[in-house]
Formats: structure tokens, C-alpha cells, sequence
């Protein structure tokens, strides 16, 4: 008997017959002979609902309550499926995140699990019963309130729980079939990856493949737990994330490149005329730390020998560029900089692959790809399995098309990827 | 410094705005030098939303996962309400009914308080925090499940957590403004009681009057702990439920009745030629009981010397018809009655008043008020400080607007009954 952990978000638990046809799905894998413990989101809308309902009440609501609230959404949905599935003829509990052990530090709308006691979990498994789990939240160790895990928390719930019970999968539902070589909205030929490694996951995952979340990936690595990432829509595999890198030349099928990510977040700052001296850099990039900006790629230019100044380029989500352009308008007097420019029209586009590694060249590709789509390269950075160029917004479309035909990955090419070798 | 444990119900909190008035309200307290805790319900509609959608998932949901349901109503509000208050530059703190310490038993719907540990709230209001707590929900002793206390949930928590902490009151917000001798949709000439004993409120709140539920009243009377039933529309003195009786003749002011309450929720069901051998009322009661289900009156005919038969007539909550029909159907061989009766289209109505015990002639008052007003009588129940009777449901208007005239309760006659003694 295997112990199956299945998550399932808002969209597959949207609205009653939604969560009728989840309930199924729940009770088949429990006939086929396994233990099932379910992670749920809040049905469909629900969190944007309360989150305009404290808007209405607050502009700036409390980090403690604005959690209060929005846990009540998953408290909602595993209740109706718990009884969905009771309908059945199972019998299913629900348990809130700290009914199931999940602890967390204190900072509320982005807690981080600390440790994961499930004992109640176990004993409902122990009675033969499937436990349903709210995602995305926990209890604060410390304080005893109730937390959110911020962005990908269900995800990142489902696969501590899954790693504390040592499960044999975790099952990430979504509503498509799973992680694919490109968005299919702009790569029609893109196709579904059937199995990637954690480390090539967590690359896509931090250039803007949005199925997965980078964390939720970070936490199955360390505990080894194979991911499957499918759809709730249908019965096909989809793409299961497990330990890697392959050492190259075992797997020979394994093609250069996984897949192109593209993110479309990002906003670049530059900081024009710095002093080139010792230490400036440090003061600007200190000063981004201290207000908790995450700065993704640096660019310096060569400093002008004539002026002594020299142009630093900086990308960063954009809903923190007005926090990290104030903050730096006020030590513009001391580092003694010329002005700040600002760009939000500009895209990321990556390429990611642990293959990439034993094959030089693939740089040259990417950007002969780029170049022939007529898309230009504002600024690169790369990785041992990555490489990532920031060209303009409007190229990003392009550059993705580009890429993902230059590298073989349209689907019409599958069979020569997949069983054709490596020679590219 | 006083404690004041404040209660608001679901159309005190209906929405945004709503929930900012009743926030100015909390804080008016607390800035007057109280320490404050409050009791809240869901927002307007909510739990009709949550079970309309409980419906459409399940005809029978579980009990456990329907009041982990519809615990999430109360934690929105609240969580919005600790928000509204922090907007106006005060702490605030939201505590579920887990949280709060209110323990229950185990049974799902409509569980009772058997132990309240507010030790988080003691912690709140000794740093100086405004206390929200989570009307309605408790956390069961047993199995540390979610559960939920049943009609008039929100009220008792309120007493309950009031009289824990050894509050000075109990204020129980309503869109009222407060208790009236009668329903003043019948008669229009109702006012506010201004103060009335626990006893008196219990059998008002037996009786059908709905803004306060028996429950609540007697736990405030366990505890002797004063209850302010007022509006949140407005800052007029409500009615106060405190400990009585009065002695007569201390205060003379005191009316002979306090109020009119009517009720149309009951049915009555006759159980015709009953043979009159002993046991067989018993068994009848015996198996109605067995079945969960509250009878109020009783009446037994006397039995007929000819056919050695009796029939016995009661009444009982109209939802609960159906089941002791089908339960009553049952024993109908063993027993051997002849037939059943069944009548929802009667009402309730009842005098309530301590001072009725020192007043001889209140019944003939009452059954010839009655007469005049064309009423047929069909059942009679009385308590010390109370006389019920069943009359066809048409009639129930008429009868509450003739028994409020002939006991001076109208309000054109306030002056006297409130000043004037009890000379009549």
C-alpha cells in the first residue's frame, strides 16, 4: 500500500460539481489501494474575494488578520470536500494547517514551515481514513496565530506533508497536463516534459514557469519526494520532477535543453554616472538589502576612462521598483550618482538544461536564434544549467519561438529529441 | 476599569461599512477607560451561503465538516473587524473559539460549553489589546474537533466568555432596542422593558421571543451576570436582564406582566384513542424522546368511561413533526391507538411577568381579553410566572394585541404601569 499526497488548487475546486468530480478522483485513488492525504486550495475566487473585503475595511490590514481571513478560504473548501467525499461512502476529515501540524515562523502572508508534526494526520490514516489538509497555511511556533505561506503555500504544504509522512509521490493537480518545453500559448508546437530534474524544475520555476513553485521544488529536492505534476481535467501522466542532474552519456535521450521559461515581472533600474571607487557598488546594493528588494541580474559597464564613471544595471520584480527607486534617491547625494533610469517594458527569457552542460555551443545558438528573430539582448546571465537574456517586451513572444525551434523542442521534432540522441 | 464583553450579530456586521460603524463603537468603549472584548457573528448571509453550498455538495454532510464550515463565517468577520479597529489606531487581536479556550463536547451542531480557558484573551487585554473572538464555535474536549454551538450560539458564547472572565457585562448588540412587551410588528403600541429579571427573560425567550436564546439567559443566570440587550443603531439604554424575582412589594413600579411573547413555530399532534391503561402516555413519550424530540405541552382528555380510551394531544417544534409522526407510527400496533392528528396552523402565545404570582385573576384577565377578542383556546400551560396557551394561528395577532391592552403594556399607558404601582 502506497501513501499518495495530493494537492489541488483553486481551479480545480472552484465551484460544487468541481469539487464532486476532485472527490472521485480522491475515492479511486483510495480504492486502487492507497492511503490519501489531500492538500486543497480555496475554491476558485475566494481569496480575491477576501481580499477585497479588507480592502474595503482596511488599506493597510494587520499581517495577523489579513491570515485570519484568508485561511478561512481553504477552512471552506476541505470542509465540502470532506463531505463530498463522505457522500462516497468514505470517510474523509478535514484538518486546518494547524490541526496538521504544520509550524511555521511568525511572518504573516509569508511564513516559512519550520517543522511539520502530523500526528493527527496519521492517526486518521490510521483509521482508514482520507485526511483532507488546508494548504497554504500554518501555526506560528512562537505565538500560536495562524499563518500564510505566501505564494506557492499550497504547493510547498503539499510536499512537507508528503516528505514528514514519507509518502511515495506527490501529486500536484493543475488544470493543464504539466510542465511543457514552453508556454503553449505562445509556442502552439511547444510539449509536455515527461520528467525533469529538481534542479532544472527549479531553474524554470525561477524564470517564470508558473506551474510550480521555486520553494515547493527546493523542499522536494532536499527530501528526495518525486513531484507529479498533472491535470485534474484528465487521467494522463503528466511530468514527474524526481533527482537528478543525469549523469550525461547514461541517458542518452536527454535532450540539451528542457524547456524556455519566460517572465514578463521583471522591471530594470539604472543607475547612470556612479563614482567607479571602491565600495559604491556595495552602498547601492546594500541600500536595495535593507529594503528587502530581491535584485535578480547585475550588469556593470566597463567604466568610461575619460569620466571615471561607470553605469550599473539592476533587474527586480517590478512591483518593488518605486520602493527600490525611492530608496535610492535618497543616498543619491552621498554614493554621488548621476540620475536613475527606469524600464518596465523589457522581458526574461531562459533557456534551461542540464545538458547544456556537456555541450559547448548552446550559447552561440541561443543568441544566433535571438539575432535571426531580430530580437536584441539587453543584458545576460547564466548558470551552470541555465543561460538568461533580458531583451524587450515585446521581443519576448519572438525570442521564446525562436528558442524553442533552435533547440529542437517543437513537438513535430519530438521523436528525434527524445530517441535521437544528443548530437545537436 | 471595567471588563465589557460586547456581542454583535450578523446584521451588525453585514458589511464593509457596517463592520467600520461597529469598530468606532469598540473603540467609543475602550477609549472610556474599558478593557474590551467582543463577541462576533458571520457577516449578514454568510452561513445561509455556506450551507447552500454545503446543499449542493451534500444532501447529509458530516457534522464535523459542517462546522468546520461554517466556523469560517465567523473567522471573516472577525478577522475583518480586528482590521477595521487597527484603521482606527488600535490594537486589536482576532481568537477563534479554539483560540478563545471555548471547550465543548463532542456534539457536532449543536454542542455545549463545558469548559471556557480564555487565557489568550486574559494575555490580550493585559497588553492593552482589544479582544475579537469568534462567536458560535468551540473546540470539542474529546477529539480537539471544530464544533458549533447551535441556535443562539453566538449570544452564549458571549455569556460564557463574560462570565469566564468575570466580566461586569454582557452587552448583546441587536437591530432592536431591546426587549418589548410585545412584538412590535403586531402591536404598535409596544415598548422597551426596561429591566427584567432572568426568569422572566427565560420564559420570554421559551415563549418565542427571538432576540435573546434561552440558552444565553441561563447561563447568564448561573453566573448572575448582568445582560445589556441593545441597539448598535443607536446609543440609547437597551433593556438590562439582571437577577430577580423582585420581591413584591419592594418595587412598587413593577408591573404585573412584563411582556406579551408569541410563537408560531410549534405543531400539535393528537394521538387519538389512546387505551387508558397505565404505561401507554410512557411509551408514547418514551419513543418521542428516543427520537430527539422537545415537547412542550401536554394535554390528556379525560377518558371516556364508555370506550376506556383517552386521547393525548401535544405540541413540538413544526421541524420536528415529520420524524414523531413517522416514529409515533411505529409503536401505533403496540400501543394500539387508534389514529394521529396533526395541526401546524397553530400559534402560541404567552404572558410572562413575576408580579402574575402576586396577582390573583391574571388567567380570567387573560381568557376574557381573549374571549373579546374572538379567540378560541385550545391548549393551556402555566409556570409561576407564566400562562401559555395554543389558539389557530389566525387568531395568534389579535390575541397578542388583546392580552398587551388588557395588562395597561401599551405605550400610552407606560406612564402609569411604569410609575403608577400595581393598584389594578
Amino acid at each position: 500500500m502506497a501513501l499518495v499526497v495530493q494537492k489541488y488548487g483553486g481551479s480545480s475546486v472552484a465551484d460544487a460539481s468541481c469539487i464532486k468530480r476532485v472527490a472521485q478522483r480522491i475515492v479511486a485513488t483510495k480504492k486502487a489501494g492507497n492511503d490519501v492525504v489531500v492538500i486543497v486550495s480555496a475554491m476558485g475566487d475566494t481569496t480575491d474575494e477576501l481580499l477585497d473585503l479588507a480592502e474595503q475595511v482596511s488599506p493597510l490590514p494587520p499581517g495577523r488578520e489579513l491570515d485570519m481571513l484568508l485561511t478561512s478560504g481553504e477552512r471552506i473548501s476541505m470542509a465540502l470536500l470532506a463531505m463530498a467525499i463522505a457522500n462516497l461512502g468514505h470517510e474523509a476529515r478535514s484538518f486546518t494547517g494547524s490541526q496538521a501540524g504544520v509550524i511555521t515562523d511568525s511572518t504573516h502572508g509569508k511564513a516559512r514551515i519550520i517543522d511539520v508534526t502530523p500526528g493527527r494526520l496519521r492517526g486518521a490514516l490510521d483509521q482508514g481514513h482520507i485526511a483532507i489538509v488546508a494548504g497554504f497555511q500554518g501555526v506560528s511556533q512562537d505565538t500560536k496565530d495562524i499563518t500564510t505561506l505566501g505564494r506557492g503555500g499550497s504547493d510547498t504544504t503539499a510536499v512537507a506533508l508528503a516528505a514528514a509522512l514519507e509518502a511515495d509521490v506527490c501529486e500536484i493537480y493543475t488544470d493543464v497536463d504539466g510542465i511543457f518545453t514552453a508556454d503553449p500559448r505562445i509556442v502552439p508546437a511547444a510539449r509536455k516534459i515527461p520528467k525533469i530534474s529538481y534542479e532544472e524544475m527549479m531553474e524554470m520555476a525561477a524564470c517564470g514557469a508558473k506551474i510550480l513553485h521555486l520553494r515547493c521544488v527546493e523542499y522536494a529536492r532536499r527530501f528526495d519526494l518525486p513531484i507529479h505534476v498533472r491535470s485534474s481535467f484528465s487521467t494522463k501522466e503528466g511530468t514527474w520532477v524526481v533527482s537528478g542532474p543525469y549523469s550525461e552519456g547514461t541517458e542518452m535521450e536527454q535532450p540539451i535543453i528542457s524547456g524556455v521559461a519566460h517572465d514578463r515581472s521583471e522591471a530594470k533600474i539604472t543607475v547612470v554616472g556612479v563614482p567607479d571607487k571602491v565600495g559604491e557598488a556595495a552602498t547601492i546594493f546594500k541600500t536595495l538589502a535593507d529594503a528587502e528588494i530581491n535584485i535578480d541580474m547585475i550588469v556593470q559597464n566597463v567604466s568610461a576612462a575619460a569620466t571615471g564613471r561607470t553605469d550599473i544595471s539592476f533587474t527586480l520584480p517590478t512591483t518593488d521598483a518605486s520602493t527600490a527607486l525611492t530608496s535610492l534617491k535618497k543616498i543619491q547625494e552621498r554614493v554621488g550618482f548621476e540620475s536613475l533610469l527606469f524600464d518596465d517594458q523589457i522581458g526574461k527569457v531562459s533557456l534551461v538544461g542540464a545538458g547544456m552542460r556537456s555541450h559547448p555551443g548552446v550559447t552561440a545558438t541561443f543568441f544566433a536564434a535571438l539575432a535571426d528573430a531580430g530580437v536584441n539582448i539587453e543584458m545576460i546571465s547564466t548558470s551552470e544549467i541555465r543561460i538568461s537574456v533580458i531583451v524587450e517586451q515585446d521581443g519576448v513572444d519572438a525570442a521564446v519561438a525562436a528558442a524553442h525551434r533552435a533547440f529542437d523542442l517543437d513537438a513535430d521534432q519530438v521523436e528525434a529529441v527524445v530517441y535521437g540522441g544528443t548530437g545537436r
